[in-house]
């Protein structure tokens, strides 16, 4: 089973994941590699359902069965989960270090039953499914004792972390709050005790005044490009009404998500030479989906700068793009122009 | 001038360094590229000094001029500064943002003459040097105004972050101590305030004593895989004795840091096919250099894995491998045999 194991000076946790143990040896090769796993091999393509272990959840046609076609978004267990579902396995104890069961989910959304689609490929109705299913996992979990927090997330590109190249999302439940998680949660409260509003909201009306900064927004979200952005091109987007957890994402809402997601995915994906990324939720912890301070958003992280020894020594980033440049160049680049008339079109039903 | 902005909810700093400023459209093609410059066209071969900044300082041979070659090591000023040394220039202001003038320095060690050295090839008497440089470097600059925190780092590989492949590492000196310095100032000095020891001392005697996680170790410094490691092969290097602050090495020290680093990394090196890798200085912020709760220490940080969506939401890093069986892994690694005979007939002398 996983590890959690706590760094004993900064305190941060970190999982040594067994269950996806790497010997030693096997890094002699460490070269980026791209699974190509086309047609028969793809353990997420339709037709190879027995190769993933039995789908939790699937929006499939009716009549047809569980682990078989028929399905549009299915969702699996992952095979070598980062964090086991179950296991009242005590962790050892340890006479300097503290350490925990690594309990929790670790499941994966495989988001289209075709291998060479993406989220700039899909139909605008694919693309509220698939955050439809986001929403339905993310309620599913996030009362479950003993989580504390999920965690979901999308890697494209190898050298974003995709291990597979079928379109797929992760969703990882935590049993702790992460520190990550916890820094905003701080920030936001302190805030909120001062000035009585949530920063979050604070900041939309400011980025939405200032405009420099802005990507594109429509009824119910933000894209805009941080002040203080880590990466090129880093992108969030925000609801507009004031919202602590995803789980309270309204269908309005979800059609408005997939709408700006797609735009943003097409600028940057089609005026970047399709760079890798990582899409990336923060989300309220269990139990405080109601807060007034907090605010969840969607950050979208292009990697196109690597992360060397100063940030990994300091955490400070270097970002050798502003987020204005970066805004005005993303306002201009155009989205795929087929599923611009679909757009139309969609937005005169919805 | 680069400029320092405050992500307002976490209150971290990111740099927006616009003197290495990127357009968009400079990112066109973003892969990896490894800039193989020899002979006649790297900056920092022998024979190009004209190439860079005129020389910081340089250990070269008696008689010869600056800027000329007869140097073993050098330093020049960075040509596209992270931190730029001086300018009164006062950032903009910034009606919800908080932002800094991004004053500080940062300078290139260049760590030998010859393009295709490395660290594992050079004598134990070369490192030595590099490491003297890096102490002169350090001393120069870390009582000086408004200098709060010295980074000193080398980036092994593309991978890792080195654009330039001839052997050099870097110095950033920044205006204000960073968040990861921060995190553990505070663990560290809450340790102490407890059981009035420090942390790191204490981990040092604990793990001599389990020495599962046991790299080697000499008369001055231990070289150990951390029980929270983030990266498989993680290993730190941390002086045995108590010393907060990098300038405080004396020259016994030197000479075991230069002893113990050329082995730790001729073993990742021979035994993982030469993986890029980090090595990061952690050490007392301006001021402290003679604190009882702070313990300097070097980081050696392999990049086999990427680090993704997960760990960028959470902070939470996935390392497959556990410390120990990577210390297993690098205590019967072999470093290069020629070294070897080298290094115990430099034993017996020192």
């Amino acid at each position: 089973m996983p590890e959690l194991r706590q760094e004993p000076i900064t305190k941060k946790w970190v999982i040594i994941a067994t269950e996806r143990s790497k010997r030693p040896s096997d890094f002699l090769d460490f070269s980026v590699k791209k699974e190509k796993r086309k047609g028969g091999t793809c353990p997420f393509c339709k037709g190879n359902e027995s190769k993933t272990p039995p789908e939790i959840m699937a929006y499939r046609e009716e009549g047809t069965k569980p682990d078989t076609p028929g399905w549009w978004v299915r969702v699996v267990p992952n095979l070598f989960p980062a964090l086991a579902k179950a296991g009242a396995e005590e962790a050892d104890a340890q006479n300097f270090y503290v350490t925990k069961p690594g309990v929790g989910a670790h499941e994966v959304l495989v988001e289209s039953p075709e291998h060479d689609s993406s989220l700039e490929s899909h139909s605008l109705q694919h693309v509220k499914e698939i955050f439809h299913a986001w929403r339905d996992r993310y309620q599913a979990l996030i009362n479950q004792d003993p989580i504390e927090y999920i965690q979901i997330f999308k890697n494209e590109g190898s050298i974003a972390g995709a291990s597979l190249e079928h379109p797929h999302s992760q969703l990882i439940a935590t049993p702790l709050i992460p520190p990550v998680v916890d820094e905003e949660l701080r920030g936001a409260q302190e805030y909120y005790q001062q000035e009585g509003k949530c920063i979050y909201c604070e900041m939309i009306k400011h980025e939405i005044e200032v405009g420099t900064r802005v990507v594109v927004h429509n009824d119910h979200f933000l894209a805009f490009c941080p002040y203080a952005s880590r990466f090129p091109f880093e992108t969030w987007i925000i609801p507009k009404q004031h919202q602590a957890g995803f789980d309270l994402i309204n269908n309005d809402q979800l059609q408005n998500l997939s709408l700006i997601v797609q735009e943003v995915t097409q600028k940057i994906k089609g005026s970047l030479n399709e760079p890798p990324y990582n899409m990336v939720l923060h989300s309220a912890p269990a139990g405080y989906s109601h807060a007034a301070d907090y605010h969840w958003h969607l950050e979208i992280l292009p990697r196109l700068t690597i992360i060397a020894g100063f940030e990994w020594g300091t955490g400070i980033i270097i970002n050798p793009t502003t987020p204005e440049s970066a805004a005005e160049y993303l306002r201009e680049a155009n989205t795929n122009l087929v599923q611009e008339k679909e757009r139309l079109s969609w937005q005169q039903v919805h």
